[in-house]
């Protein structure tokens, strides 16, 4: 049995095998057909913060896979509130099929994990976000710009920041990440990112000049500057993010014909112009709905280890 | 594709289409047949406000055909707040494969119908209701008093009172609207519905005195005084209100054998006495019922426009 | 149509039969057969106190048996508020095929199931949690220790107390309750238990003394001390249930081998101790899932009656 909780635990191999069960099942819904994969199983999903994209392509593709997935918002459930956690990932983990959690600490979901009797997925932590890079490099492999991709990621040093980090360091594509000062990626996991590039191929460079990062990319993307629980340090952080809003002018040091991703939420006017957006919003909402598709091939994947 | 915002958008063909499919399916059902219309498909509910009929109806129907209905409460998403209509419009739509909207202002269902790439189901805005007007009407299929129906609407002018006049405008039958002085309906929608009756031949009237509304009526109806997000003004508007009540000596104006509707929930002793309500509770509670079925009629209606 | 408000309403056989449908079934599910009996149904599920372990339960189960369950949480509905329980009863059980209702005075469940036209079934209210002890005696089965118990019960007089009371009258097995003083349990309840034992051959004893209790049982079990609702008194039963806490020295009056159970969530420390809990882990948490299996057994049973 396998967890899902960073991309840190998993080979190349595996990650491609779970964006390509993805792509094959997106193919199949295209055409109407459904294979059932996941018939009458449960997916338990536990929502410490809410999220529009996350529930519904979760409960959507649970239920495209012939299961069910069972809604337990922060209003439900309170990990470790109550009862200590490993009660209830016992109790849970004896009733459902598989359990996707999204939380703060990401210590939370990995005791939860160590508990658990069936697979458990990370749906967000405050270090990491796996399936919303599952649906990223799928976008990638559909828009032909997985190869030799150069992605440079401007704004925050987040979860997404991260993970990213570990994509590259996995898949051996170049990675620039420009923060503002003071926002800089965690050190540790840049460590590993770096340790782990060395095998792969990968260059994971940090800087703090967003323009530097950009010349020649392949890829820009970028995030939220304040993700949630971060709203009362939203003005400071408007000033101190002043120069790395993704616009035009920015996209233009970039590679000609160079793509723009977005996990979105998206905050016009301040980590993306609304012109940019908007330009690439093709990419950038294929991108949102394959998470509904990558998170399909990573139930599918996860369910054969079992 | 169409979506479904209100019934100015559509002839009584087809509005009579739907009910009649709403009807057959309803039969179906009670012989415990299910034909898997909507197999495999996702209803993504938005309620920002909460409603017990519309949520168990609609929930309930989409199961029965064969699909599955995905909640959002207030609780977790807020439609124009974090992302822009436009965004959400475009994520939820390409994960599911129709959604209803129950909210506050219409303008938001139009903006989000607008960028929709799947039908949109009014669940009730401030200014329209038509699932409701669905459901009621085919009651009054059911209890034989469609033909040459003469509904007086007695109460606050609101969007139950904007939908009956666009049933009727559209379907021909006569209303009369009573309201008190400072309650009226909303005069660009009488407008409409009065340039839509010279085609069906619809006689729709509007007045103070609910006496002379009920006057051989053959169906009388009403709706709460004060709707969600009116608590404040309720001692007020039950002062306003005085004489609209409909009680037994109000019925009794009406045609013999005149039958009483009501959307639900009705407030004793308010808009309804209790007697009423419970000497007409077999129509009323079909009403509700009805609300699953015209729902079910409404959903495979839309999907076969795609 | 039966409801299943408490045990009380249950004869010896048919509280077999439930458990022993539940038992199939559960074997039916680890062999990945799935009977679909109850196919295309509806259970209404209305939540007024939240609860992980009723509400994964019941969905799950549901799902499992072919049905959808739908979740009303108290910010979806307000039994008695708004509208007459009476209304909501007819709306609900107009549109869904079952019902099942965790609230807090045991009249409001009677006062739904008189008005509604589908089976209801007690998720928990303060007087009775007979689903609780279904999955308890199927665990006793599972144990071998359904023949000869003697059940020690000590804690809380509450609705626990009161639900051991009815399967112990209507089953025939020994039950000694010790509580402290000032939390004994319900006279009425314990009156009825003490006449319906003398049919069973049951022997009910009551008492203050712990150890005394204790002393023999095969099976010892326990509640929390401060149950949902009972928060504010929490520092003054901690005083008041010194000497109450299951550890290991109070197990070591029991029969040797004897089995401990708990309906979780478990405070450590308080009513059991961290050792008894972790000791006696295996039992417990099969106890809890079979909350998932007795209930199964339980909605077909009650489907048949129809």
């Amino acid at each position: 049995m396998r967890h899902f909780l960073t991309l840190k635990d998993f080979t190349k191999k595996e990650i491609l095998e779970i964006v390509n069960i993805g792509l094959e099942i997106k193919k199949d819904l295209k055409a109407g057909i459904y294979k059932d994969e996941l018939k009458k199983q449960t997916l338990g999903m536990i929502f410490e913060k809410s999220s529009t994209r996350t529930r519904v392509s979760f409960e959507t593709g649970m239920f495209q896979l012939g299961g069910h997935a069972l809604f337990l918002s922060n209003r439900d459930i309170h990990l470790g509130r109550g009862e200590p956690i490993k009660d209830t990932a016992r109790v849970i983990s004896s009733m459902c099929d598989m359990v996707m959690i999204r939380t703060f600490e990401h210590s939370m979901i990995e005791e939860f994990a160590s508990y658990s009797k069936v697979p458990v997925i990370n749906g967000l932590t405050d270090s990491f976000h796996p399936v919303q890079l599952l649906a990223d490099y799928m976008t990638m492999i559909e828009y032909g710009i997985s190869e030799n991709a150069v992605v440079a990621y401007i704004g925050d040093g987040n979860n997404m920041t991260n993970s990213w980090m570990m994509l590259s360091a996995k898949l051996g594509f170049d990675l620039r990440i420009a923060t503002p000062k003071g926002y800089e990626v965690d050190s540790q996991v840049l460590e590993t990112a770096l340790r782990l590039a060395k095998t792969s191929g990968a260059n994971i460079t940090v800087m703090n000049d967003p323009k530097e990062a950009v010349h020649g990319a392949t890829i820009v993307t970028t995030d939220t500057w304040a993700s949630m629980g971060q709203e009362d340090e939203k003005a400071q952080r408007i000033k101190d993010f002043q120069g790395f809003m993704v616009d035009d002018l920015m996209m233009c040091l970039a590679q000609k014909g160079a793509k723009f991703l977005h996990c979105l939420p998206a905050y016009r006017e301040q980590e993306v112009s609304e012109f940019v957006l908007e330009a690439h919003a093709n990419i950038v909402f294929d991108e949102a709905e394959n998470r509904l598709h990558a998170q399909k091939g990573l139930m599918v994947w996860l369910d054969k280890q079992k």
